[in-house]
């Protein structure tokens, strides 16, 4: 960049890749107990929310991937009504999941509150479901809930989390797939984040992998476009006990409001699978 | 960047998106008698080639744009066997198009011989086919070429040009395409890039608009990743003369050879219309 203080830069020497956003000025920064966050005000994607030093959304394009970390998962389970988000602490998977009638109670754990509480100042818009009285927000340690949970107990898990450095690494490990595995029901089914397929597939196979020691025999992976995270292309991993998933519930997608991204097609299409990724 | 001389920036007011990739070596640069024209060595992306300052093609992703620019229209249209390439100097898309086996004559007509000069030097991998003896490189003006070809003469058109400002600007108009809607037989399909979806819907709803007015009653947008182009995500539009577009050659997609991103399941998932698009 010409200016370097007109730019929010994350780059990385592992990709290759820097990716810009031309920002009017830092709104705040702080060392919480478990990383640093950083929001900027942008010129042309609204707010930015960078924790340590990595895009974590931005106002312009969140709904992609928090449409489609819920959305897919949700309507492949026949009746979800217990759910529980992993990290998510800015608050958008819970109020997307919060759209889904059948939802009776959302648990969301995330390790560190002060995601949640910049969340409700510099993007209102994703909490504006935090007080509807079927979410619970809790702010402890996602693994240690997830090992004492009721076995059987949960519908759906949403591992919404950072990348695999930092406090999200452990949340990529056979371990903590096994906890979640005793603690779904028979047609439990569990989501997660799993980064670029241009560039993490090495990570990818090794979560799906992970995922089927735990136990679960049926894992899939979906793709979609997210322009603030590296190489602009993102997936999610899920798992399901039965080595066939059920067929998801197409007319209940019809019934779903405000919704930008997401529609039956592009669920279809979000399960295709690209030839260099085919097993 | 922390260290500008190491990394080639594409950056925009407009969008206020940067994007970077690391590189080792400027490889060649000139002013062609239409453009400039860069060659960098790039850390991770394999080449990179620039044209006025905006990222054409790395090594490591074109596959994505290429196979979508090229098979969607091909399988979608009942028997291709005439082929017409304007821009597209790289010679990413010819080679893509003369994998099919209906096709008897492809002609590539790009103003800018240095940019296929320059690619046989750099990106070798994409002038692979240039000796077929079904191809023609044409290095003429497009849309003149276009006016003069017999009416009913082609079967596909791919419009592989440079975004609408500079030479590629007279490619979206609806004077090029009623030019392209004469040359194309009943059954003919003209497909063109069409820019970000998340960042260029006027453009695109203006190409639509256009290429009706030109006579098409058929017009549909399909969407794929491409990394380094800005947002990462982007479009072809593709219209026919028919409201309806034909089955599309399913079983004839399963011939074919070497995809690393195309096939029949990411045909399907590519013309799936994200919510925000909807008409």
């Amino acid at each position: 960049m010409s200016d370097n203080s007109q730019w929010f830069t994350e780059s990385s020497e592992e990709t290759g890749i820097g990716f810009s956003l031309k920002i009017r000025r830092k709104l705040h920064e702080e060392q919480s107990a478990y990383q640093k966050i950083e929001i900027y005000e942008t010129e042309r994607w609204g707010n930015l929310m960078v924790i340590d030093d990595c895009i974590m959304l931005s106002s312009r394009d969140n709904f992609l991937y928090h449409e489609m970390i819920s959305h897919p998962v949700m309507f492949t389970h026949p009746n979800p009504q217990r759910v529980v988000i992993i990290g998510g602490g800015d608050c958008g998977t819970l109020r997307e999941v919060l759209r889904h009638p059948t939802v009776k109670r959302v648990s969301q754990i995330d390790i560190d509150e002060r995601v949640t509480r910049l969340s409700e100042r510099y993007f209102p818009e994703l909490c504006e479901s935090n007080e509807d009285p079927r979410a619970e927000l809790l702010f402890i340690d996602g693994i240690e809930w997830m090992q004492r949970a009721d076995a059987g107990s949960i519908d759906v898990i949403i591992v919404d989390s950072t990348d695999p450095i930092g406090p999200g690494e452990v949340l990529f490990s056979e371990t903590f797939y096994r906890a979640c595995f005793t603690a779904l029901g028979t047609d439990g089914l569990l989501v997660q984040q799993s980064e670029s397929p241009l560039l993490h597939q090495s990570l990818m196979q090794r979560m799906s992998a992970d995922m089927r020691r735990a136990g679960f025999d049926g894992v899939r992976t979906l793709s979609f476009p997210q322009p603030v995270y590296p190489s602009g292309w993102w997936s999610a991993t899920m798992a399901g006990k039965s080595a066939d998933f059920p067929k998801a519930r197409y007319a209940a997608m019809q019934e779903l409001q405000a919704m930008r991204y997401f529609n039956a097609a592009i669920f279809d299409g979000a399960m295709a699978i690209p030839e260099f990724m085919a097993p």
